[in-house]
């Protein structure tokens, strides 16, 4: 077989995965935000009906599997293969949202890059010949990633100015084999990189010299310039990170900010919803993939995008013992037609 | 292209790629059991020469990953992906010892099963035409789980009779799309079965049914029955655990026994070395492969080995809100020659 390798580290189908369906369901505030409109399933109190805030997490988890199912015409039980994600400690919000699925899983820790890498995976695995179809699926929850990475919500800790949002949302793609579109055409699979960033305030500054180095190496491997997408997405970079990765691009002599745009930018209004930098977690880009820009997508309003979600593989401890924070970005191209 | 997929979740290579090169690194209570002899480094002091056990776990995963690349007679730079997971929160072992490596990088979460999936990814990816060279890395350290999962060494907990002590090992397989062998030849990939088991101390019981349930599949899925092979082994189950499986099958009629071992009671003596149950972690089942299991198949000791790496995907918080322990466990077999 000849190899799917494009240049460095970019992967082209040989038959395009197809998105048979997608969903998102997020909690109250990603609600009250601009994007409210695309979004399958709004929890009015963001507790998903449970006792804990990471029981909420596994339930909206599987809330967005089961819709993306339903869009498809499809159950767990013509699923082949399972790849799922999230933030906490031992990814328990995958591994218990899975546990009645009765499907083939392999769970994933991409930090905020989930959704890139369970897409990757999923369409390798689908391309590869490794059954008919395969979920992907990332998560995350406001209230049980606070109480992890930083203070339980009763403190009332005061956030930096460079501090983001982590969207309380999941969201969920059934890949098929075949079938008519959106295609996931090529991924760039990212390297780690890692400036010697220390502050867990500031995550987009961490992440954008992987967002950057990622972009850059899709752009060499398929001999695209920018301009080839309607829209490129990385995500969550938040205001911050955005710039930066504008910069350096400018810095090359290439100008992004036409067709470019972050899903930590995109999921809150950042001037009213008090978010600060923006939103971050595996399930802002996972939802704005989901409901935003796929819907987009099917209306016809974008014909070729490049989703390049964002993650930071540090924790609380490594930062305690002094280490930097390891940036990493999978970008995923996705075509209306092929 | 056809299906590579026989029956409910097994996979089967139509060009199984090949074991270039395998390592292993462990600490100092590994190197003082039955299996000395086929480890590549034993740390006299398990520190790895770092100040916390976490650095240290990390240090181990690199030095495995280079030991493998060595005898692979590669190196980092013709690594296409690699695919990587451990114990820690954020999995930041595999993260951080990733992070100089400059290759396309997956982070996985499988607890103890992880050297499984990350073989069965990688092998995948090898097969599906994604590359010419992968790397698939697992490791853990009893001083940094330890103080994860339990209590910090210094409080001297009394251990549990049926509990396991979590090995420090890592353990690195490079695979190659072409070669000499051993060969992956067949994956099942697991569900998740949870019976119940409320006991972070029991985590073979709680892990046994996984096995039991992906050992069943994949005797079904290929046709064949357990005397195929001159080795299945389960791991980490434990003394307890292990004689659960042979139980389930016995109510079915198959005897396993005369094939059937379990990393967990190979990686130290039971008897003579203090760990109750026996060996647990992503270290113990790594080790055991890429060290005993791989050095065994190349002196022509196994023709055929089906190698089942157990994961208990759990959390200190999901026990603490009371609920049962999920387990997951995914089939390698490996072959001397195809």
């Amino acid at each position: 077989m000849q190899t799917k390798k494009t240049g460095t580290q970019t992967f082209t189908f040989a038959s395009p995965p197809s998105i048979a369906g997608h969903a998102c369901v997020v909690g109250k505030k990603e609600g009250q935000g601009p994007l409210a409109h695309s979004f399958d399933i709004i929890n009015p109190d963001t507790t998903f009906g449970e006792a804990t805030w990471e029981k909420a997490e596994r339930t909206m988890q599987k809330m967005a599997l089961q819709a993306a199912l339903e869009k498809a015409k499809q159950s767990t039980s013509t699923l082949d293969l399972l790849f799922a994600g999230d933030l906490l400690n031992q990814c328990i919000s995958s591994g218990y949202a899975a546990r009645d699925a009765n499907v083939p899983f392999f769970g994933l820790y991409g930090a905020c890059s989930t959704m890139g890498e369970s897409l990757c995976l999923a369409s390798m695995a689908l391309d590869g010949g490794f059954g008919e179809r395969a979920g992907a699926v990332a998560s995350s929850h406001f209230c049980s990633a606070e109480r992890q990475y930083r203070t339980p919500l009763e403190y009332g800790a005061q956030r930096s100015p460079t501090a983001q949002w982590t969207a309380t949302a999941a969201g969920a793609v059934v890949l098929a084999r075949t079938g008519d579109g959106p295609y996931i055409t090529h991924i760039t699979v990212g390297r780690i990189r890692d400036k010697g960033i220390r502050d867990a305030s500031n995550m987009g500054s961490a992440m954008a010299p992987a967002a950057y180095d990622t972009l850059k190496a899709h752009f060499a491997d398929t001999g695209r310039s920018p301009d080839f997408y309607d829209l490129i997405v990385t995500g969550d970079l938040g205001r911050l990170g955005r710039a930066v990765v504008v910069e350096l691009f400018r810095r090359d002599g290439v100008e992004l900010s036409g067709v470019y745009d972050d899903c930590g930018c995109m999921l809150y209004d950042l001037e009213g919803q008090d978010v600060h930098c923006g939103a971050s977690g595996c399930g802002c880009s996972a939802s704005v993939l989901t409901g935003h820009l796929l819907n987009g997508m099917r209306e016809g309003r974008w014909k070729n995008l490049l989703f390049c979600p964002t993650g930071a593989l540090h924790s609380p401890t490594s930062l305690a013992q002094g280490e930097s924070i390891p940036g990493i970005c999978h970008a995923v191209a996705i075509a209306r037609e092929i």
